[in-house]
């Protein structure tokens, strides 16, 4: 055994130590920072215990979804059909990928009072807090990710002597698919509670009582602030978790796949950790000088990502020249990663920001009143589609080729898996600023329901649509790395398949791929139908609840009675936990049919499908929604007549559209195309005996 | 020679020429009917006036285009990259494709104003003559459609003397580019036109100025009704052309690749020519009683189509199993796809039509404001997207196995084909009932327009409505054939790579196939982007131009003196061709880019992307947007408060949100998944030749 394979494991179990150690004295950093008023402390408070309520609860169904999937597993394995690990790898998966959003949400339910507290005394101390709260989550993330794959690998190999680094890979691939059950039942069920209570809260409280956002006689205002945290921020954890450990392993399988042996499976894992010391240190370099306006604001937020990804760039050629030294070109595959996220970043913002042309131009269109603005917003998320899909096609092209594509496609594809680590790498500060975001939120949120002053509002405003901008991006790099990494795991089911000794045929006319293309191509969308009218069902319910208080309570509407909060936050929580059962079993059934019916073949087809016409969507839907978002906040900036306005009332109606879209469909979407192929490579054996009907 | 190869042929263009008799009887019968009155055929000859205006203009522009590529293709035929019939096929095919629609409009100006005054004397004299128009539309597109195809497999067989069938389908593919090509021009350029039109005419009329619908008063009202005849008429006519004489020469090119020789490529001609003459029988069998409801409306109409697909049902039997004995099974890939089309159809109509659950739905979702019922409207299209995908599958496995696939590739591809042929065989009829709606909607504005008595308003509505659910029924027709046609136009393609000796590797793990999958799955999305954008910039001229008459005609609002109606036709028709470009570049460059960068795996993988994105999309959008139409009608009849009611104004916006949806965008991403595969087979010598950057 070389020294390398002894001490890459252990220095990456290191780097995510330090991860967490740093993660954790933020945490109590953001802690001690004072909170503010009474009247701050009790709203926090109901907040961090609704959103407490909602997360224990979820976790329990989610429970009995893994214990139920366990057994299942379980009776697989004994049967031959997985190796003993798959089922304990499955649940640390899913524990690990629960545990990142329950302490991303733990940190952000602190902070939002203390941010608040501190956008009294100015921005810059505002922005600090939040930012600071924002790291917690996205060391956490990086760091429990790192910690699952680093002592699982060294289980592995040298608790139980697994010495063929394939089998070693195979059995990682499984804990891929907790993490993205997890994540998905946490996108999907946070994004429907954090949309109902925020459109059941506009519709009766903005629309119809005409009374100001977050305005305390609003009885589902709490359980929107609630919302935030379950679903932006818990919600993304779980997600990003999925993602990060998702683009790691599925690389580590290309690399085993590859014959690249262990030194091919230890890069990006090595990467990975190069980038938790990378994004340490862009963490300081994010502050800005008290009379900071926005542009400020994000150019601080930028010093501190782009410091990271140099730092990141550079450590990760010096790595590859010394362990791949035959294969250093993959240098380049990494840096297309890294770039094609910057890029699409980059283009998200410019469809969503108000500060580009096309979200004015869309809030132009509110002139004609609210279909001009859907029709001009629907329209733009769908061309704004374009670019990204052309930036994954050049980085694939790049990372497939200069990682030796030409000669031997196996080194291509590991190519391909290394630029999705690339783009992720830097993800514990790219999420670190996306995190921050919810948080501005909520202190805006407690900012007006407290009754701070005029000026404490504004600081969080300018705060929370910074917040906006930086959450586009982080869509833009969840979107582009599961892109990547769909197709990397797209390439181990076909390895996995193979090693099962099935032939494939792959070829795009053959009849089982193209309907599995078919199938997988209807996928997200049939996925989003669901997410989204489940969060109308909710909405509905919330809208319902909340007139009756309007009109039950006495005095409510004056001030003089208080809202009964908890009734809001407790019809969410059932809603959400309900309405999230059906599209999770879209995700984990649709390729155990699709295998069964039109064997592994239209499997592949399937999960094509599903990732080309997923990736389009989910960019649609997320831009669609984000450039509405801010063309209303571009009105009530006093463009267009401002609040109030007839041109408000249209672009409001666009926000209300676009809140599914952007915070519940959309970026679920991109977990469902990676929880196809986890699921498929667990299930391959059992398509590979049973599936395909005899015809396929 | 066979006596089949000689007299199937002249069969065929017998039953063409029946066809065309029949339309032309059916023609003058309709000429022949009283116009009624002088208001009446004032309004009638400036609608017809515009619309062919509209046509002749957009003619001259799309001529323009048709010269340039003539050119091209004579110097790429020249040059030895194409044989020499190449461009002249080409030209016939835009011929007849415009032609079609023009021979469609023409009756339909004709009828509107008689299909108003037969209102006059009762529902049924009016559904004969509306019906009748239609049916004038249905055989002329089939008609030409068989003349175009027999006579240049005549000339090609009998006067060029090409004995190998291979060449002759290689050459009759290209008429179907022309075809394609023509029929987006008028797809998108009519689509533009007719939305811009009515969504500008509403916004001010409906909206700003609370006149009612079809008000003479409105400046636009005019160009709305012209739209209909140029976008739902003239478009349809010529995109329904293309996907008929697609489907027929693309199975015929298929026969030939698997050996099939002539026999195999006259079937498909033959159950055209049987379906003919069953739509011609068919059409005996709609009529209604006087006092029929919507119910026996439908009924009676149902009544044509099912008989026709009875008799042709009989007829293919018969004929396959005289012409292919050995290969009889291949029968039932032609009930399978007749089976399809009734299924998609009856399903689409499941998600449009009032009358069903979710309609209903959508309409009582009006009751939280525009934003609910827009989210639920997009959901519900994306959910009934599973359906289709589920039955285009089923349809493919049976139509594939049924025709020897597990045996020979390319049989069973054969057996697609005919599939699609199957589906489209009664489109004689299936048209008819499609074409007519437009002639009924024109007919109550025209009612509107003269102030005929109410009770003519209400017979010329019921007959529009019934037009909506037919236009549903037909789209799904178009979109389940499209994608059959698409399929088999993919391996049309593949083989004709495969002729000028390039090997495919197609399978969907090669970059480059999967670049293009993605490439492809992005191309409809942004194809609408553009189409949905071009109908609000039209739209928007259209509002300040109704806005301008309004405030400058002094007397206009009090009926005293005359809109200025020419000026708004003016403008649609500017924008219409103006805005068609763009769209219809990017339909005839894509492949050509896509080949030259990625080469010929990629162009497939493209092909494969949009076929399956698009399909999707186009579902969507057509069912999202009929049932938004048909909410508000729903509600317009009475239920969740009627005309005028907070939930009407609701259902306003879902309803323009939905027509550049179901009338521009969505009908216009069947062709494009066409003139891809069209245009990429017709390049194929120049992409194999010079395509993939050295790399793929």
């Amino acid at each position: 055994m070389n020294v390398l394979e002894t001490y890459a494991p252990i220095t990456v179990f290191i780097c995510s130590l330090i991860a967490l150690a740093f993660s954790t004295y933020q945490f109590f950093a953001v802690k001690k920072k004072p909170e503010g008023t009474d009247t701050m402390k009790t709203i926090g408070g109901k907040i961090r215990k609704g959103a407490m309520a909602y997360l224990k609860r979820q976790y329990k169904t989610v429970g009995v979804f893994f214990a139920v999937m366990f057994i299942i597993l379980l009776v697989l394995s004994f049967a031959g059909f997985l190796t003993p690990y798959v089922p304990f790898a499955f649940l640390t998966g899913g524990f690990f990928s629960g545990l990142s959003g329950f302490i991303g949400m733990k940190i952000a339910t602190y902070a939002n009072t203390r941010t608040a507290n501190g956008a009294q005394q100015g921005l810059n101390k505002g922005l600090k807090i939040a930012f600071a709260s924002g790291s917690v989550m996205g060391l956490t993330v990086v760091g429990l990710g790192l910690l699952d794959i680093s002592v699982w690998f060294m289980l592995l190999k040298f608790v139980f002597k697994l010495n063929n680094v394939e089998d070693i890979m195979s059995a990682m691939l499984t804990f891929g698919m907790g993490a993205s059950s997890m994540a998905l039942f946490a996108r999907v069920g946070g994004g429907i509670f954090t949309k109902a209570a925020d459109v059941g809260a506009d519709l009766v409280g903005k629309v119809e009582a005409g009374i100001p956002e977050d305005d305390p006689r609003n009885p589902a205002c709490i359980a929107d602030n609630v919302g935030d945290n379950v679903g932006d921020v818990a919600g993304m954890g779980a997600d990003l978790y999925e993602s990060y450990v998702g683009s790691i392993i599925s690389c580590g399988a290309l690399a085993a796949a590859a014959g690249l042996g262990f030194n091919g499976v230890l890069v990006p894992m090595l990467i990975a950790a190069i980038g938790i010391l990378a994004s340490i240190i862009g963490t300081f370099f994010v502050s800005t000088k008290e009379n900071a306006d926005q542009k400020a604001l994000l150019g601080s937020l930028r010093r501190g990502t782009y410091a990271s990804s140099i730092i990141s760039a550079i450590g990760s050629a010096v790595l590859i020249f010394t362990l791949l030294p035959e294969n250093s070109n993959v240098f380049w595959a990494v840096i297309s990663g890294l770039l094609a996220g910057v890029l699409i970043g980059f283009f998200t913002e410019y469809y969503t920001s108000d500060s580009y042309k096309p979200t004015k131009k869309l809030s132009a269109s509110s002139e004609t009143g609210s279909a001009t603005i859907i029709i001009d917003g629907i329209a733009l998320g769908m061309k704004s589609t374009a670019i990204p899909v052309i930036i994954i096609g050049i980085s694939v092209i790049v990372s497939y080729f200069t990682a030796g594509g030409a000669n031997s496609f196996t080194s291509g594809l590991y190519g391909v898996g290394l630029s999705a680590v690339g783009m992720l790498s830097t993800l514990g500060i790219t999420l670190a600023t996306d995190a921050y975001g919810p948080v501005a939120d909520n202190a805006g949120g407690i900012a007006e329901m407290s009754g701070l002053p005029e000026v404490v509002r504004e600081r969080t405003d300018a705060l929370d649509s910074l917040g906006n901008t930086t959450a586009a991006t982080g869509k833009g790099f969840a979107i582009g790395s599961a892109a990547l990494t769909a197709l990397a795991l797209i390439v181990s089911y076909t390895d996995k398949v193979k090693s099962l000794g099935k032939g494939l045929d792959l070829a795009i006319t053959n009849p089982a791929v193209l309907i599995g293309l078919f199938v997988g191509a209807m996928l997200p969308f049939l996925f989003s139908a669901m997410t989204m009218q489940a969060v109308g069902r909710a909405a509905q319910k919330i809208v319902v609840e909340v007139r009756r208080q309007f009109r039950e309570i006495k005095g409510l509407m004056e001030g003089k009675a208080d809202a009964d909060y908890e009734t809001c936050i407790d019809i969410c929580t059932k809603s959400s936990l309900k309405e999230m059962i059906l599209p999770a079993a879209l995700g984990i059934l649709a390729p155990i049919i699709v295998g069964l019916v039109l064997g592994v073949n239209g499997v592949v087809g399937m999960l094509a499908g599903a990732l080309v016409s997923g990736f389009v969507l989910a960019i649609m839907m997320a831009n669609s929604g984000g450039s509405w978002d801010n063309a209303k906040k571009y009105i009530e900036a006093g463009n267009y007549g401002g609040k109030g306005s007839e041109n408000h009332k249209a672009a409001v109606v666009g926000d209300t559209v676009g809140d599914p879209f952007k915070d519940t469909s959309g970026p679920s979407v991109n977990i469902l195309i990676k929880l196809l192929s986890m699921v498929s490579i667990v299930f391959a054996a059992i398509v590979v005996q049973f599936g395909g009907l005899g015809l396929f």
